[in-house]
């Protein structure tokens, strides 16, 4: 089964959540505002306030508007240390008239403000960076600046960011096999595929997402590693690399491009295997205690303590504008050169837009796909990480702008929110470039 | 089942330690070294290297030894948020003689050095201060400063000393019975007994820890807590304070000293529901962010968000410094009175030491427990927090000394290591007095 795909969880969204199949209408961004409604309010928590994890609660919805701010208390999680100096200040100079700025979504339909267009987008948190000072930030329901959120696959991009500084170091050669580095692999759907093919999704990997099948791959990739609870039946693999080692191929490695997030638990597991540790320690020590991040950031980890490379990250919308700001400024960030320059000018040039359009994504025309990273090829150069239910890093160098936020849509899937994202940095890109 | 009793963890740690029953001897301290080891190294790690929650791995001895400074990886935990401040800065003047310091064990033996000692007692980390400075800080295997490290029953006395608080505050009578606050335990073991008695383990409860009888008490602690995996046919309470509404009352309250963990956990529920929060907001708002900590700390959760207030705690070595520095000061610290003055004088003053007498602790005599802490009753009025394993917070004020430990002795039970340990603090009290 070959076709644009959205990301694991998204389908799993859907299916836990009526909801989401338009059978009702998922509530309004205000009557879910998790303070609202209380969630996990009180000793004991009244059953309608509850969250558990046994029953998926936690990635149901509306209970993620909560949830997403809490991952940790569900599930077991690895630390990634913010190191012992103190955070590079992030000076603040806010611009008040940016909640005004107006913007035509995509598809057309009523011009909407920027901040109509945060409640539209169930944004739980924002974060506005200019020539690297802050000028807009707000935090919704139960977010808080100090408080990590659940990235979903902006994840992928500090995965595809760390490979890439492997291959800058010589220590990782994206043109080789992925069995060179992983031979358990060998007969499996990653057979003859290059690591840069899992880099830039364009594996061939029977991979069902056909959520109304029980034994599609889809549910168990989420039950190996423990994001969602097993059925009592479950006898699959229990774990992301047992998980992997299931996959069968399908078509040729290289042909199409194919939004896969197996392929970023590939590049996890050859990060672990070249460094001698888990990825999480590389991301500490080169880019988290490096960029000066505020925060202590954690990523959810499976039964044999392996991270979920293509979603597991939970971070502050602050330290994701960190990492943002040092990618927008070529790499150089408090004082040093954290990503060499030459890794994000081989993301700015971005992928093969014709294997990319054949996903066919209507919110992306002439975009591509680098390094697990998303290029729009627009003429302000700007690209991003992008995660389920709105996560993002979006950054527009020729306006000198990164933007971040973190958010809780009810539907998966950047197509929901792009119509009312991609415009809205756009003007307000234009704004900051007036001013 | 009324006896002399170590907390819940340690009988499930003999349960599940086989070498603990004397059976074979445990590995020695160099042997059970993790580093030598290699715990959870390598992806894939090698099965004999492997530390799962599944089968109990993680509070199995030797695998302890690497697990007790990773508990997050293999469980639900909800951060404990240090603030935004620096940390106090600890000052340091190291005083390299405190490893020639010698000591003669309780109970005889040949005299022992520090320096041994700390082998002996399978130390992972140990710290001292005097005068607030750190004249001896030692990491060993896995520990590291950064690296927060479960405290066990230690945990018991942030809460006990949270409790005190809210009592100065006027927010809580700790005269008053239990179902005044928590009326859901109206007709359990907690019916009649007061907050107090809770406070100084002189609650009547029947509570079997006879492990080895699957349906003794002591396991459906830990299985409701989530703290050990759960029989496939587990059938009991989901959660704590589920699990506290199962218990019964065994002879009179008030009548003897019975250590019990589930008296802290009915604590960290009275709390909760006087201050809304889970009580480790109170402890992030009220502790952690005052003392200047350096680091985030944990508690690990149930699936209801519950903290494990018995011992689930997990913070860094240095970290417990600055609380038990606190502690010793009289409660003033980092420019700022903390915990009332009063609260220390009271605990320091102990509880009833005839009825503790009672539990027949052979390495603590003329001691009592008041509020969740350990006090000497010595010439040096010493008190002390104290944990499964070998978790130590022990303030010394004469010689104005605090010394903070974490370790992971094969054996659970203080009994088995107060031997080498309490007349070592001494003997390092008594080399500091004399400098």
């Amino acid at each position: 089964m070959r076709r644009s795909l959205t990301i694991l969880a998204s389908l799993i969204a859907i299916a836990l959540s009526s909801s989401a199949f338009g059978q009702t209408a998922p509530l309004s961004p205000e009557a879910s505002d998790p303070l609202v409604i209380g969630w996990m309010q009180g000793s004991p928590v009244p059953d309608d306030r509850k969250i558990e994890f046994a029953d998926g609660g936690h990635y149901t919805f509306p209970k993620t508007r909560w949830s997403f701010s809490h991952l940790r208390e569900f599930a077991p999680t690895r630390n990634i240390w913010r190191g012992a100096d103190r955070p590079t200040k992030l000076r603040t100079r806010l611009d008040s008239d940016i909640d005004d700025v107006m913007f035509t979504p995509l598809g057309g339909g009523d011009p909407m403000s920027w901040a109509e267009s945060l409640a539209v987008n169930y944004t739980d948190s924002i974060l506005v960076l200019h020539k690297g000072r802050v000028v807009y930030e707000r935090y919704l329901g139960v977010a808080a600046p100090e408080k990590p959120h659940i990235s979903f696959s902006v994840t992928k991009s500090y995965f595809g960011t760390m490979a890439a500084m492997l291959a800058h170091d010589g220590k990782l050669d994206t043109s080789k096999n992925i069995t060179e580095y992983l031979p358990e692999l060998a007969g499996t759907a990653f057979e003859n595929a290059t690591v840069q093919q899992a880099l830039d999704m364009t594996t061939g990997i029977a991979y069902s997402e056909d959520y109304t099948d029980p034994n599609a791959e889809v549910f168990k990739f989420a039950y190996s590693g423990g994001f969602l609870p097993a059925p009592q039946d479950y006898e699959g693999p229990q774990s992301y690399h047992d998980f992997l080692k299931t996959l069968k191929p399908e078509g040729q490695h290289g042909a199409a491009y194919s939004y896969e997030s197996v392929n970023t638990e590939v590049i996890g597991w050859i990060i672990h295997r070249i460094t001698g540790a888990p990825p999480e320690q590389m991301l500490s020590e080169r880019i988290w205690q490096k960029i000066g991040a505020e925060q202590d950031a954690y990523i959810m980890v499976d039964s044999q303590g392996t991270g979920f490379a293509a979603g597991g990250l939970n971070t502050t919308l602050r330290d994701h504008a960190r990492f943002g700001e040092m990618m927008r400024r070529g790499g150089r960030y408090n004082g040093r050169q954290i990503v060499p320059k030459a890794i994000i000018e081989d993301i700015r040039a971005g992928g093969d837009k014709d294997l990319f359009s054949q996903a066919g994504y209507k919110t992306l025309p002439n975009w591509s796909y680098r390094n697990q990273w998303w290029v729009s090829h627009n003429d302000h150069g700007a690209f991003s990480a992008r995660g389920i239910h709105g996560q993002t890093i979006y950054i527009d160098p020729k306006a000198e702008m990164v933007i971040v936020r973190f958010a809780s849509h009810p539907l998966a899937g950047n197509a929901n929110f792009d119509p009312t994202s991609l415009p809205a940095y756009r003007a307000v890109a234009e704004h900051l470039m007036d001013k």
